[in-house]
């Protein structure tokens, strides 16, 4: 599968608690960069990032995240407020209690005051599938389709584990045509990532897939550089591999090593 | 130090993701047996926490929590939605990335526009000591208080770390007297909760002290019950003692030994 076709699967992500304003810019000019379908960021950022990236790039946001155990009416006012500072995509995450509680008409009752406030937002929801038994996840997916959602989502990445392929497989098989599947937690190569797309997933959840990619090009026009000049000194060369090991983790490194080359 | 001194400085604390409403009546069960000083509770179960003890137990429960990253408006909103419901005291989470950008007057209004909404009852911010700097807690002792906060709180029990002792003095050294100290995270003997204690913290954020007070009522009654009964079969015995390490798991439990002795 072509880079390109991953890449524009991914909502790239950042949700850590301590995540910046700086940090947030970086990911939204990578995004942009490697073309990806948003950034997926904490309701604080939303605002900034808008006037940030205008309409070059999708906003995602988060809502009951991680918990999903504020109440209904707090997610609908936190859905409405990330839709009025400027969010496309609305990443809820279902009341896992409720569920574990089989109290099936409040799981969806919470899921459709969110639905209602986010019409023409893509709506996904977040069923934290390693605290569900098969049997529950099946019956998130009947629901989460019935109440209009656009995605139904595996794992936050907050709780004791993430996406599995056995998870995806059985989301897809359990979800009507119109309900796509965002497959999110522990994503870390592009195997995982190739196999999470041919199980069903239409969006992948993670911030590791630019990073190869940015690693990926930094090797290419590092072997470019040592092609085009094979008699540079060992100073230069040890000075451009450190820049090289650095510059997954900063778009700025990234920018100067593109100017040096 | 008497162990009633301690536990009425607990806020018995249940945050998991799926904690249930049966796990949460449970909770507060214990709770008012045991005299604590709240319980702790996700949002979403506030209301029927309420009802289920009325007036016979404070009712605390979280905001923006546990990331801090929620816009302001929304923890505005859940804090009165939470009041609302019922809550005595309301555990916010300040903006992380604020104080990590050093934007003080942002985290300050944060906080402010919390407290303008819960007059009247207790206001503790939780600074996820674990992500902050010696100078950024300090600075926070100042922002908390000036913002008329009751309680400054180490921790979510969600991030890399919780209380710790040099914390718990830090935070009671920098605050005016006015501004209480509430440990937490991590609090798992009764020797973490004396220290804390004589550091000065006023409340400690767990569930351990009370699991510990109920093994150790229902260590004293074994021993009483076998002192009474000493001809008693190796097969009661045998029961006697299965039933005991299953005793701190359920007030059910503990309630029907009770009943037996």
């Amino acid at each position: 599968m072509e880079l390109a076709e991953i890449l524009k699967r991914c909502d790239h992500t950042l949700l850590k608690q301590g995540a910046r304003a700086a940090d947030i810019r970086q990911l939204c000019d990578e995004a942009i960069k490697y073309r990806c379908a948003s950034v997926c960021i904490p309701p604080c950022h939303v605002s900034g990032a808008k006037k940030y990236v205008d309409e070059s790039l999708k906003i995602c946001t988060v809502i009951g995240f991680p918990n999903g155990y504020t109440t209904t009416a707090t997610k609908v006012f936190e859905a409405k407020d990330a839709v009025n500072n400027g969010a496309d995509e609305i990443d809820m995450v279902a009341n896992i209690a409720m569920i574990k509680d089989g109290c099936w008409a409040d799981v969806a009752a919470d899921i459709r005051a969110v639905r209602a406030v986010t019409r023409g937002k893509v709506l996904k929801v977040i069923i934290e599938t390693c605290l569900l038994t098969d049997e529950e996840k099946i019956r998130m997916c009947k629901i989460v389709a019935d109440c209009g959602a656009d995605y139904i989502k595996t794992s936050t990445g907050f709780s004791t584990g993430g996406a599995t392929e056995a998870d995806v497989a059985l989301l897809r098989e359990n979800s009507p045509e119109t309900l796509k599947v965002k497959a999110a937690g522990g994503i870390s190569s592009l195997e995982d990532a190739e196999t999470y797309i041919r199980l069903g997933a239409d969006r992948l959840g993670t911030s590791r897939i630019v990073k190869i990619a940015i690693a990926m090009e930094q090797e290419q026009m590092a072997q470019a550089a040592a092609a085009e000049e094979p008699a540079v000194s060992e100073t230069e060369n040890a000075v451009d591999a450190s820049v090289a090991e650095t510059a997954s983790e900063t778009v700025e490194s990234e920018d100067k090593i593109e100017e040096n080359s």
